[in-house]
């Protein structure tokens, strides 16, 4: 984040938060070094004149110069690059099934709608020309700068060489499927801003497409970073690619859903060529990372049978089935290399999934969790060397003082790779609220490492999260995230807190609500007591009324002392300063404030 | 906590949580070793015939044999130790006068209507009958175990001479003015379970006394361990006489903030004749605890002039205000020796104010902020020689990184005084949610060893907080407390998780709705998406569906192996089970779980 006086000429004014208005925040975009190469930032423009860049997630829908139109999806920003690269081709691709979409043979037969096929075109995929990584990663350890790279040096405020840097050491990933062309990179790494993953997606008993692309636009729209689709119901296929094709942030998936629906949800019948064949189509259709289940292996499956709540992730709790039915190994541990090979031709990032993460306080940190962990160390080690970005999902349910232990051993095991941690809960007792317990548990170890949150939100243990409870989700982690990265003292990130401290101070409301990370609701809530207009410049607030109010009496003391003093003064002068002041004061009549005027 | 078969025979229906039915949560009564020693507590009856009993503070209220009439207030608990202790007399005490509800001679003819007045009857003060101290502390020196002590060491599940040795050594507070014989004793101190407070209390610009009177109730009803009364609008007198008489916790004030409005709001003009004044008619009053700001000090006042937010604490800019006016040492710092002497004779408990606490990430852990802590320290020595209990007030906003070395200070410098924290807000950025910057805070610094936690709700900053406000600002700090209790290895604190994680595997949903800090919540959420009667038995809920549930698959794969091991079975004796089981279930369909119907 930074801040200056300049705006830059692209800014734009967001018509939802405030068309014609003077004040308020709206789109602006940085220049890279090359034409096209243009990064969105949410510039705040204070009422005192200056501006706050802040970063922006919200992609071309906050933006009222473009047109989206969700049944054609969004514009491409790295097609160009992709094709300068003339490392990919397009092929023809793997044909659309019905059971891709479908489950039982009865629900084959079709869509439930027209509506539900994406009219957004039918585009050719496009997979690397010879088989060769085309990943960030290999492009990174060849020593090139890719414009994607550029692109979140920009965005994070960083020389691009450190960018490149992290990623070549396998400390962060840039996940960018060469067929997701609309996104707007961003990157996961410990030295880089912490970042929010928000889920959606539909199940069997309830939601439809449109509302998980809705979800998907509204959840950037509160700061997500990246969108995890885990859809398990009907139009998987088509929900996904409405999803991909309207999303400014990477995509991620779990593929395994997927293909369990093509078997009819039988764990056992599902086949390494099966999980294949789904990988490939949703390679094909753009996803960026994929949560990959290969450290839940035969041996561990016993691991979890006196836990207090088992195997809470879906994933694991697939592959434990099926490791149990066939009593044998994993076929995505046994193939995992030839998976690595697949992703690498697209530039798919691997998420490894912690499919033996503990669902309890009483399950955190057992060996169960812990032996899973040292898999995905070793995991890790293979996707590297295939080229395959990499990051690591952590747990879970951990009480605040097991939490560091997770952190610690997963960045010794995995070569610092990146953590992807989902929460975590630092407590069972409090559902409808396990955005908080979770949240607490999330900026702790962001703090000590985490690279990228995965929310909760308040429906979690209990339902599907809608439009309300995405957006508290969201806010809940970007202020974990936030809380972390000033923790870690991440450059520029105290400007923010201190801009809106300032607007505090000054009694500058609207810069206050500008400012925030969701300004309607500080706006709406400081109305509730103040409704009046000239309550937004009110020198107080409700909650200590007019005369009590300790900014103003301090402001007053700043006032009183600190204009006179210089930068260097030393105590002795601010105390000298101080007496004179005070017997000024006492002389003019020793009012700190003024009474009300009742 | 515990979990028992048995049930009181003392616990009845409560109706407010659904009268007549077998389950649900009910309160109930713990015998202490006299007559009328009965310690509160909430149980829980689970579907599965056992009983989780939880710690109650919500008073008569939630027990529906017992009738309620604010008019008229809570029945005596305290009453007959108090008097049979034989060491306090009634006395006539201070007769109340107009200003002492007023603010300007306009407002000084009456109060807005009769109702106002507290129409419970009139009862005559009470103090020490010869001036020496009345206090928790001083009977704990002494080596007496008094039936507050024997209450709170049933409360917290721990032997009563733990309670006496923790209060006689400094390291915990009983707050319980001999004026307040209506409240149920409870304990703060690092060695018992962390305790939350909850503000209220009305304004100049807003809120009524039936308001606070039932935000008080409501704050007891989720959680709250004690209430502050911070009103600094009219009838202040009042206001505080109805919720001192109808509060089961007990309360706390900040008595300057009565003090400045008897001389209008003129800091200059308060005196500590003033002060004094306002302190003894609290106190005849039954105020518990009393928040004084003695640490700001004249010389701290110039090390605020450069902060970034000043002073924000009302009470310490107060003062600060005062200092300037008069360039002289604080009253309060000057007298208080008397006012130990004052507050012995009632048991009025010190919390030593951080009015110089940091208000915005920039000033956290300043000059300013320990210098005045140091004075605290000293203050905390001096309130232990007069026998006064004494707690040590704490920030505020910090940054994460910074929270630790607060606590660790406090302590050292305090004795282990308990330290009684506001958050702290871990940053500024989230107006509307600093429920959760805060509760993020409050979890690490309670963990860390902060025995009460002042809640923060979502108006902060903007509003007062309304009852939705006060419900949430109490929940997300029993979250915040509980988790805390879990890290520090509170005994018996997981046992609830324990128990909510068992009812989640087994699909137990009203028993997972009753063991929820906010039963009523989370039954709402689960019932959006399946609201149904079946869908609280089903075993699955909305987020995988009937087919994809983990803890379905999960729960076959315990009951698949663990049935037949024997809790010292060896991984190899597992193994080998699992491999039998796994023929046998390959043998019989293999099938984990049922596919859809449809």
């Amino acid at each position: 984040m930074t801040t200056s006086d300049a705006r830059t000429p692209a800014s734009t004014t967001n018509e939802s938060v405030g068309a014609g208005k003077s004040i308020g925040w709206h789109k602006g975009y940085v220049e890279g070094s090359r034409p096209g190469l243009r990064v969105p930032v949410r510039q705040v423009h204070l009422t005192n004149g200056r501006d706050v860049t802040l970063y922006d997630t919200s992609g071309p829908y906050t933006d009222p110069t473009v047109t989206t139109d969700v049944r054609q999806g969004l514009a491409s920003v790295r097609g160009g690059w992709i094709e300068d690269r003339g490392d990919t081709e397009e092929y023809e691709g793997r044909p659309v099934r019905p059971e891709d979409d479908g489950r039982s043979p009865a629900s084959r037969g079709g869509l439930r709608n027209l509506d539900a096929v994406f009219p957004g075109g039918s585009r050719a995929p496009r997979r690397s020309r010879d088989g060769r990584p085309v990943t960030q990663l290999a492009y990174a350890r060849r020593g090139e700068i890719t414009p994607e790279m550029e692109y979140v040096a920009i965005r994070e405020n960083v020389d691009p060489e450190v960018v490149r840097e992290e990623i070549a050491a396998g400390r962060a990933v840039l996940p960018a499927n060469v067929n997701h062309p609309e996104i707007e990179p961003m990157i996961i790494g410990k030295r880089f801003l912490v970042k929010v993953n928000a889920n959606i997606g539909n199940s069997a008993v309830t939601s439809s497409i449109e509302e998980e692309v809705d979800k998907m636009a509204w959840a950037t729209r509160w700061g997500a970073d990246t969108v995890m689709d885990l859809s398990t119901g009907r139009n998987i296929h088509t929900t996904r690619e409405w999803v991909l094709r309207n999303s400014p942030v990477p995509i991620g998936t779990v593929p395994l859903y997927q293909a369990l629906e093509k078997v009819d949800g039988r764990a056992e019948e599902l086949t390494w060529e099966i999980y294949k064949d789904t990988v490939v189509e949703q390679a094909e259709q753009g996803v960026d990372y994929m949560t990959v289940h290969a450290g839940v292996r035969l041996p561990y499956v016993p691991l979890t049978a006196r836990r207090k709540t088992g195997i809470v992730s879906r994933g694991g709790s697939i592959m434990a089935a099926w490791c149990l039915a066939h009593h044998k190994e994993s076929f995505l541990h046994e193939n995992f290399e030839e998976l690595c090979e697949l992703l690498a031709t697209y530039d798919v990032t691997y998420s490894l999934g912690d499919g033996l993460r503990p669902g309890s306080i009483a399950d955190a940190n057992d060996e169960a969790q812990f032996a899973e962990l040292r898999t995905l160390g070793e995991l890790n080690t293979i996707a590297k060397r295939y080229g395959v970005q990499t990051m690591i999902e952590g747990p879970g349910h951990v009480p605040m003082h097991k939490i560091k232990e997770n952190i610690d051993l997963q960045q010794e095991i995995c070569e610092e790779a990146p953590f992807y941690t989902l929460g975590p809960l630092t407590t069972d007792v409090a559902p409808a609220y396990d955005h908080i317990t979770s949240g607490i548990g999330a900026a702790m170890i962001a703090w000590w490492g985490t690279a990228m949150l995965c929310y909760v939100t308040p429906k979690e243990h209990l339902g599907l999260p809608d439009r309300d409870d995405v957006k508290t989700g969201v806010i809940t982690y970007k202020i974990a995230a936030h809380a972390a990265d000033l923790a870690k003292g991440h450059p520029g990130a105290q400007e923010w807190d201190d801009a809106l401290s300032d607007a505090r101070f000054e009694f500058r409301w609207e810069d206050q609500f500008n400012l925030a990370l969701d300004p309607d609701t500080a706006r709406a809530f400081h109305d509730e007591t103040l409704p009046a207009e000239p309550a937004k410049t009110a020198h107080f607030c409700s909650m200590c009324g007019p005369k009590f109010c300790s900014m103003k009496i301090s402001r007053s003391i700043t006032e009183q002392f600190a204009p006179d003093l210089a930068p260097s003064a030393s105590e002795e002068e601010i105390e000298a300063g101080m007496l004179a002041k005070s017997k000024e004061f006492a002389a003019s009549g020793g009012r700190v404030y003024l009474p009300l005027a009742d």
